[in-house]
């Protein structure tokens, strides 16, 4: 049995440093990076790669709306065709390290405030999945499931990746429990461990508001940002590793 | 006899539009498409591609320094490292609204202070160079002759495609005159189009500090955002073709 | 009897031009001048202090949302401390202009995006009257009436100016239809300067669907982009002098 | 006796943390606040100044070339014209968030690149003196002694306010040391605290090149992005305070 360890990466931009991409990623097996948004600046990108290939991980490309100074986490009126655009945009300056370094772009997940739009809203998540289809159709994008970002990718006949989050509390109803709302965030590595396991191995996790729901997994996701990320990371690594699963990503 | 007739493009920058692309465009056989950091955005660089597909225009990067309010005309003390990623990343963004057409990148051509400085200085030359090389060996770069930038493109193993300006003056020594002295612009479209015929068919132009200097020239550029942009490239085109020369890009 | 007419202006960004700002100033008796979030940069915002100040216009600060791309027409999901603070260095930075000019700052109106939101939200409105009030409790802020964003401004004790637009269609319950809907906007002269001098002498103005809608106006707005506005401006104050209302900004 | 010890704060961007402000400040009497267009943004500005306040510091304005990905440490040929209005645009917001406070605009200081490029060039240097004498013509202006900085604001009848840099080293020739040349930067806090020490009390500092250099000291600089600046402030705080020089700013 295996499963998919990402996180987002290269987040520092120009002198700003953020996250601990160096302790990180050897526990990883996919990195997302982000392509100069809402994080990111093309110096920053090479060094991501040239540490993403050093360390044999998958790198996807990570765009996010135009919102440097709110990190991409503030939701955009956008349009579908400026969503287009903002993503073609950044899958290709991506692209362009990726290729100097003879690496394929292995993925992409959309950032932030794009990413929960994309859940919600069916051309939001409709003009990520196209750009992603007419740059490249094998690439898969990484999804929230049972979401209009799953469901149109996947009517545009694209791959899709289900993607969980450990850190994260889910609701009865499958849903994640909005920021603020206890229980929303797992602070602690064994608590986060536990339940990764149970997305991988059971196909569920103990819910906010009491009972069990289910959970599809092909790729668990940890916040790069989060302080204690790396150690997060180990313990569910270790404790997957335990039960037989590997951490590898997907072909 | 043929000539390739180039002019930037796509400099216009969310709401505020700049350049005549569709008066123009049919009148030249390649453009340089600005790449958002000096000018254009993602949506502009779509409906640019649209129109120069749409017009049969071969496509260049034309990449430039991160200075949007200084339409990247001031110079800027990037480091060779950072001039590199700049550029790639640029050329990475153009390529991937290329690929969604079917379109190749036809050459790379660098934007105003980072052309100059190229022009000057080694160290930027090859660091332009260098990404381009890295990104498609294949890819031409265009430069002014006889300055570093095509010196070290060609070292680096770099095809070059030499440029000429019938719009600018020209000091005896080869060299542009200064922008601000007498005669380094010329305004006049008969005037622009007889140096144009003297560049292509003599191999050179009247300096204007008294004599002739020798021009080599694979393409003529024509500034897309001087107001009589049309004018004069309609004039330079059909003074041309008078001569018997052919508006054809290079292969 | 006497009226404000009002217009966005500096919203030139750069190399990129907009508006008309020379031929449109005289026509009118204040400004709203973009501080360089959604347009507008210093050079931008000193040379169109020069204008309004040799025409004599009263000047206010057009705060927006950080969006250059977007001209600030998208709405973004800032919080109200985000605002705040946006607001407040925007009105400081046109004020840093105004002040080596030896001019008051006349009034405050917030732009696009960010004052369609405050007419919906009390929360957006609290946060741009807080900003104003703090920075200086006697400049008026310019609201929509009879939305949170006047009734806010009005609670935390700010002087309010309501507008109204005379190229705007307004729905029978007192909101302006919305864009793309039939008469939403017009765009003959003669027709917008007969719905000026209705809502000025007359307090009312013939609804998109049906009938009449009273209007509350101290100031009414010309659109400074409209490819028009200059023709409209002229053709409304020469109506309003006709019935005679003479273009005056209030104190 | 005494000087005033200053340092750069409020360089955070958005997300990303920069500085130890709150450890710093206690040590300070006067900080450089960014204003946006190389580091800071407005809600860091104005939560940097609640904690300026509340530790009772001076409080300055830092502008800077816009180039957030360079933090203004890259020469940019903006004209003096682009200069004055950045500089005055920065002044002017932060400002406002002064003014909410009931602060005053203590002194301005220009930062990085736009900084250094003032020590060499007269007109650069005058752009800036102008700005702030414009703005008001009682606020000095943090200068680098015997540099056109210093002369071209004292023409300009500026206050003026010498700085030396206890962690930088000089040449006989009164020069700071170039970066990354032996003995360019001191990194024991005891070394700059002797430094300081030196500086102050004997108006002299050991050049790198062997003797002596006349120093003229209004404030020391402490760089507030270097790792152990708290240390270092902490050091020359001590060691001032043991000679009988008390951290006082000027007023």
């Amino acid at each position: 049995m295996k499963i998919d360890l990402n996180a987002d990466a290269g987040e520092s931009f120009g002198n700003w440093k953020l996250g601990r991409d160096e302790e990180l990623f050897p526990l990883l097996s996919s990195v997302n990076v982000a392509c100069g948004f809402h994080a990111g600046d093309p110096l920053t990108m090479g060094r991501t790669l040239e540490l993403a290939q050093k360390t044999g991980l998958a790198v996807g490309a990570h765009p996010g709306f135009p919102d440097l100074v709110g990190f991409g986490r503030r939701e955009m009126a956008a349009t579908p065709e400026e969503i287009y655009a903002d993503v073609l945009y950044q899958v290709g300056a991506l692209s362009a390290f990726l290729k100097v370094r003879g690496l394929a772009l292995h993925h992409v997940k959309a950032h932030g405030a794009l990413y929960n739009r994309a859940t919600r809203d069916p051309e939001t998540a409709r003009a990520i999945a196209q750009a992603v289809r007419d740059f490249d159709p094998a690439v898969p994008l990484v999804v929230l499931p049972n979401t209009p970002l799953e469901q149109e990718a996947q009517r545009l006949g694209l791959r899709t990746v289900a993607e969980a989050f450990p850190e994260r509390g889910y609701s009865r109803d499958g849903r994640l429990a909005p920021r603020g709302t206890p229980g929303a965030w797992i602070h602690e590595p064994e608590v986060a461990a536990r339940r990764a396991v149970q997305m991988v191995v059971e196909g569920r996790v103990a819910a906010v508001d009491g009972g069990w729901v289910e959970v599809r997994a092909q790729t668990l996701c940890i916040h790069g940002d989060n302080p204690s990320a790396v150690e997060i990371a180990r313990a569910v690594r270790e404790a997957l590793w335990a039960e037989g699963v590997s951490i590898e990503t997907y072909a």
